[in-house]
């Protein structure tokens, strides 16, 4: 048994999911209630890399409950830049804290950052890897529109291949009954093959398109994610594919009156200013729903529940981790460690999930 | 009607600024009764300039009310490098917290702001524009001081061209009946013509000067802004004039006994700093008053007030605003919006309250 | 008589100590029942250089007291940059607050800020002068593990020479009855003749070595720094040495069974992760107590009980401090203090203590 952190999206379960939803619900229609929650609380924000967004809605979301926020938005102006270890850094500022909020470049952090902390950890994005309060605060909004993702024809389009956003609400979604997942983008940014895979073993229906309004009188929830111009291979055919992936009020006329349009924000040039205003475009009250979503999660974090630990193991053989952009390659301390749900899968590398 | 903010010094008669001098008056003589006054409440303070000095004035009047506070103090650290729009910030920030702070260093973007803005904005300084909570507080420091300015010679000494300040303070002293404005500058730091106008229309007697040794003995208020020494055309010049624009205690020797001096920081080299122990300087109590009236403006302002819309229209012809430093001219998407007090005057642009 | 300051390691007698270190057990031991104690009060942190690590210990204490922090942790984004001075900065920030704490690369800048601040002021670190918070914190840590320092072996191990805060714990410590004090580092290293000189004129027993190993059986407390291998002055020499001053579990074979390691953090290479685990490696628990410390000590100050001021006198003869990195060498307004605790003794520059 160990304390309970919020690392990977998928380390709560369907029911639990529920109840934290339920919880955020609660919270959302009696906020005032809340005031003095975690009013002797303090919450550490360890920010190794500037995202403000995210960071405002953790200050938010402890603040609101009555509780306190220290910590840092950059590392190159902490105490990192004199050398200290990530390991040193997580003792000490833990030993200030009841609640720990990482932030880091690198995959994996967090895991880490998690096997030193004396207290609750929470994931706020490692690299590419994962950003779990996201994908929590997807179906929230998921659940106060339509109840459950069970059923329901999700659309996903834009960048596929490098929104982290993306993996893991379909790692997540993969746990329910939905109906179809509709993939939406170019070639070059179309999902990675092992999630195409995942997909398939669990059995649910997929589709791969480039036209958006082609699909979209069949979808209930459209995510859009920001396309960088950037990940193109020519400006040619950037400017030859983008309309095609922006949202615009023409488009939505074929669509459901009842379709759930969300997005991570921030965006930029993929959905029409004029969406706005459509009552489907739900993404501004989805950022104002992941600061109910994170006071339901530290309020449950910080009853300190036990949990069964992940199996974990330290293989003989095992070296080191193939993936470059893993933490257990930029802090040469951590323990070597394999991880799998159970004997009969493949071991994979327990910080960034990388499959040995 | 619609929610009342703070953009323009204007936007508080000269009675609802009597008011509020009352309530910062009421809140300084008996600071600790205000501690719970906000307890629920979040002020957002998105500063998309560094300005410690005014972020810290804000933080502080929100925290003694309470409350608590979220922010940046740089857009760079923000999404807004992500190429965020403004409207999209606000609109986010806003489903946060209950009152909405901005500082932005083009003019016209607290009111773009507003458009957007589920709560109370309050503008902290628009680029060159207006920084209503500045004038606020120097009228408050003269309501302490002298009760009204109404009767009062009041003199404007340094670079009058250029502050924003002093342009500020001169547009609501029309609306009293000061008895004399004398203006204390170089040539070519002296107020802009329109501002000359606008006295002229008001009815108020007003005196131009380069010698503030000549008119010190006649002031009851004198209003010292700082001088930059790049403003002067040539280092000649400015070593030939500096002198004479520096507050000294042999200057004051002439001045009357209950001269208020005022300045709204931070100084450099324009006060001589043995003048510090004058009674006369009051410009650190204007600093610390400037909380005050702080906190009686965010307690108006969180009473959610509505007040009657300005008339604005969107006129048919209209295309941009011709000042490059108008927000409209940043933020593609803002209405064009041309504002009047009544129908008789001219047309202005509702951003930057450049005439059209 | 003037506000009590916490500007020298010196400010507070053994006595005093003694009654902040009982104060800052009774918080450790019972935290919560402090959550409310400074409930209308600010603190105000004015960092003009970065540190993460204090600034965070700062903000936890007053925040677990139930009070507010403000302040700026990098003078460059602050008024600083426009040319204001220390002590109008000073004199604004505290009338914004109930007490101020000041970390300044410049040495003397925390004394020279206590002469214009309306609050108590705390020295967070002035340059390479003065760290006293980490004093009172490595004291208490002390306390709680030996009762008192009177008859400890005390070994100060790595960077004698440009480390404060050995210089800082000596100065304390020669005002116990300690047996003996081991200075362990190379001779480049060693600690300034000034305090050899201190240390023999309280007939102190002291030893210098540069072998970790061979004393280690004789500590009751070992005191460890960083050693920055730019210290070195060759390569080489950094290779053949450093492997002498860095602790292992090896070395503390042979340490006593109740040996005390401390550190002021953050550590690099000069001791082995492993050691981390032996109950014997207190720095941790250390850089915990320095936030009870801090708390203790904020209760402390925000008493406003009254001192005896220190004896000062502004000599005729005198026209500046030698030292170029004393605060009174920059900020030129700043009058020439001389400070002696008796007559008899030679002057010394009262902001950063050298000798005239």
């Amino acid at each position: 048994m160990r304390t309970r952190h919020l690392i990977d999206s998928r380390d709560y379960s369907v029911e639990e999911i529920k109840e934290l939803c339920l919880s955020a619900e609660q919270i959302k229609d009696n906020l005032d209630d809340y005031c003095d929650a975690c009013r002797t609380k303090i919450m550490a924000t360890l920010f190794y890399e500037p995202s403000t967004r995210t960071q405002l809605s953790f200050q938010t979301a402890m603040l609101r409950l009555g509780g306190k926020v220290i910590g840092f938005s950059d590392a190159s102006s902490s105490s990192v830049s004199k050398g200290e270890s990530l390991r040193d850094t997580v003792k000490i500022v833990s030993g200030y804290s009841d609640i720990t909020v990482i932030r880091h470049p690198v995959e994996g952090a967090a895991y880490a950052a998690s096997l030193y902390s004396r207290t609750p950890v929470i994931n706020a994005g490692d690299g590419g890897h994962q950003h779990p309060t996201q994908t929590l605060t997807d179906l929230f909004t998921i659940y106060l529109s339509k109840g459950t993702p069970d059923g329901l024809t999700v659309g996903l389009c834009g960048d596929l291949l490098n929104g982290r956003t993306v993996h893991s609400l379909i790692n997540v979604l993969l746990r329910y009954s939905v109906k179809e997942i509709i993939l939406i983008s170019t070639a070059e940014l179309s999902i990675p093959e092992y999630l195409k895979a995942q997909i398939v073993l669990n059995g649910i229906k997929y589709t791969e398109t480039q036209d958006l309004e082609e699909v979209i009188p069949y979808l209930d929830v459209l995510y859009m994610t920001r396309i960088q111009k950037e990940r193109f291979r020519s400006i040619e055919q950037y400017e030859q594919q983008s309309g095609v992936f922006v949202l615009t009020k023409k488009k939505l006329e074929r669509a459901k009156k009842d379709l759930l349009i969300l997005h991570p924000l921030p965006k930029v040039d993929e959905i029409d200013y004029d969406v706005d205003d459509d009552p489907r475009a739900m993404y501004f009250e989805q950022a104002e729903n992941g600061m109910y979503m994170r006071m339901a999660l530290v309020l449950d974090l910080l009853k300190n529940k036990k949990v069964r630990s992940h199996p974990v193991y330290e293989a003989a053989g095992y070296r080191y981790c193939p993936n470059p952009r893993c933490i257990s390659n930029h802090e040469k301390y951590l323990p070597k460690l394999i991880g799998g749900e159970s004997s009969g899968e493949n071991g994979h590398c327990i910080y960034c999930d990388t499959v040995l």
